[in-house]
């Protein structure tokens, strides 16, 4: 073995790649908006790549855009280990979230190098396409594609809300790369993420080891009504899908009420009206909720609960409700070996850790289906995040990266 | 006088102009989608030019661009007497919502054209911009401005929802005109337009006189909430701006629902929402409601019992929320005198008629604050409109057209 244990991040360094990531795409309140596929994404993707080509990186970009740069190990036709996250964000999102991930990637290949230590086998910095779903949906689609979870044809079709399509967007930045999606052999796959809750800080730890993840479903739901002229028709003979849509939302947010004693929570973040326009009564509506439980049986009861409500709305408001998409995450298993690995080179390190759930959806949830996979968490303020002002600081957030780099140092050197 | 009794219009003339109004801007459903300011809507304007020129008629177009199309008079230095409506419509609307009221008019020029009959004082038929508030708002916005309810450079620097401004659209399509708006002497106003509701055709009745309006308030409530991941953050520190914004749509709802035996409305037709993305609570939603009741006393009150509403909901979805638009419409009178001449009219024509309320609101609102002001109606199919599917039948159209005919030609005589 190699690896120096005296080996430690720069974290000076990793806080500089940071902070200019933070100048590429800025959002309205000082955070980010980095859309998937943008400029800003061309233009954070091209600084990534340009860094890793200084580390000695080879770069290679798969047909969805997935950018994988790789550092040779001694023992090269190995499969590599990966570590990775996403540099895209939520239309108000936070200089941290993936970003984080992507770039201490880099920095454990920095820090080898200047170490000049060798690993066995290769270590690869991925970059996902679109973990957000912020322009096209749905979330954690190019990992899931990578995973063969989602068709890579129908990423490439997906269409934003303007109806710009994914693979021409994708070529006119000039990340359409050649390699196919997924379909090799890996070692393992390690991703580094803040927290996006209040409890690491609350403990006053640096590393949360997630053993699991809140059980998630999401879905959506189409509305529809007729158009009518707003004065004239009489109540009875109404068909707003608007109003129908509305007490969905209201009756998914009760649900989430009902279950928020056992950690549970229920969300409805968007809604699509048409036409939209005073004086005319909407004939279609779309929104999408979901539920989230730590305990999936009661993930699964917020569903039901959820449906069984749909037929006494659809009546009330006088129109149709269908379900018309539906997903699940959260139940995926992290590998017992990386995760054991990582609790390991926390106690040598002598970085106290907690373990704990992730209430969000994460690139390696898709990873684990074809690699033994660990999530790690660093604390963030305040638990904010896909807000501008989320925040980390360097100090506490460290530590993770240096277990980060050893775990993945001796995994690379089996 | 120079008047002939024995006068009529020519219904089948009428009908091709109505046809051939209907193809252009066509629907996705065999209505109209011609939304004001856009190519469509030019097209449209240019054929009401050029039959209008046809016509005999000076063509004139002030710098909202309102047209108006003038047939001189014997003493052409008195006021015109105007006949209009509006040629937009809503973005799946009919064939004849307002369309009808300015065929209407440029059919009465022609039959007097026909019988070589001359009138004392001039007529005008007018053409309205942007009567529906499809694309900019608030509705009948340029009949507002002409009747100096609505300042002319708020028209012009008005936005649509993409960001399209008014006096751009305008200059684009060639219909920037020169003449001043409003602030000229009119003789009276006359407007035909379709019910919109069902009383006429269930009463076999193919005139209705309207005697007032439904009064109506409509506001907007802006909804301020925070971003934050739908994931982790617990319940009872979300300030989700879509629920709150659903349940002021659903509280909307049930109060036009509380009003309805006493024939009340309640409607809520927008709901913006941002980001409107999966996986981040929204910080800020926007929706239109409007309340309408025949008895303004309980219109008043529908809207006390809504601003009533807000603070609970705000703190149930702990949200802040604020009215940031209000208006209203429907009290204002209409002329005694020109009422009374369509009445007498229709009796000499032996065309039965109902007197009765609108319930939407029209151009002939605003033109009460300048000009003696009838409004009259003929029967639309089922009462359906705002709705591709809106339908009328020339046999029942034609009477009351007649009746405008002669009212007009009477009042161009005084």
């Amino acid at each position: 073995m190699k690896g120096n244990n005296q080996l430690r991040i720069n974290g000076k360094r990793l806080w500089s790649t940071l902070m200019r990531s933070g100048e590429i795409g800025p959002g309205r309140a000082g955070g980010l908006r980095r859309l998937p596929l943008t400029d800003a994404d061309r233009d954070m993707r091209d600084q990534f790549v340009a860094w890793c080509e200084e580390a000695g990186c080879q770069v290679t970009v798969d047909r969805i855009g997935n950018i994988f740069a790789r550092r040779a190990g001694d023992d090269d036709n190995l499969p590599p280990v990966l570590i990775g996250s996403h540099l895209d964000t939520q239309v108000a999102g936070g200089k941290y979230d993936g970003i984080l991930g992507v770039l201490s990637g880099l920095e454990v290949v920095r820090t080898l190098n200047d170490g000049g230590v060798a690993t066995r086998r290769p270590i690869e910095v991925v970059c996902w396409t679109n973990e957000e779903g912020a322009r096209f949906q749905p979330p954690m689609q190019c990992s899931g594609a990578f995973a063969g979870v989602m068709d890579v044809d129908s990423v490439l079709e997906s269409r934003d809300d303007d109806g710009f399509v994914f693979k021409d967007e994708l070529e006119r930045i000039g990340y359409a790369g050649n390699a196919p999606v997924g379909g090799r052999d890996l070692d393992a796959y390690f991703e580094l993420h803040i927290e996006q809750g209040p409890e690491l800080e609350a403990n006053n730890l640096a590393l949360g080891v997630v053993v699991g993840g809140y059980f998630s479903r999401g879905m959506v739901f189409e509305v529809l009504g007729e158009n009518a002229h707003a004065g004239p028709t009489p109540m009875h003979i109404r068909r707003n899908a608007l109003v129908g849509a509305s007490m969905l939302v209201v009756a998914a947010n009760d649900i989430g009420w009902d279950f928020h004693p056992g950690q549970g929570k229920s969300t409805a973040t968007r809604m699509l009206v048409w036409p939209n326009k005073p004086g005319i009564l909407p004939d279609w509506a779309e929104i999408t909720v979901d539920f989230r439980h730590p305990d999936k049986a009661s993930t699964l009861e917020m569903e039901a609960r959820m449906l069984a409500a749909v037929p006494g709305i659809a009546k009330r408001a006088n129109v149709d409700i269908k379900m018309v998409k539906s997903w699940a995450f959260g139940d995926e298993a992290f590998d017992d070996q990386c995760l054991d690995l990582v609790r390991e080179t926390a106690d040598e390190l002598e970085v106290p850790y907690q373990e704990m759930l992730s209430q969000a959806g994460h690139d390696a949830y898709h990873m684990t289906r074809v690699t033994p996979t660990a999530l790690v968490f660093s604390p963030c303020k305040d638990g904010i995040t896909h807000n501008e002002s989320e925040h980390i600081e360097l100090a506490y957030t460290e530590p993770s990266v240096n277990v980060l780099l050893h775990a993945v140092l001796k995994r690379a050197n089996r």
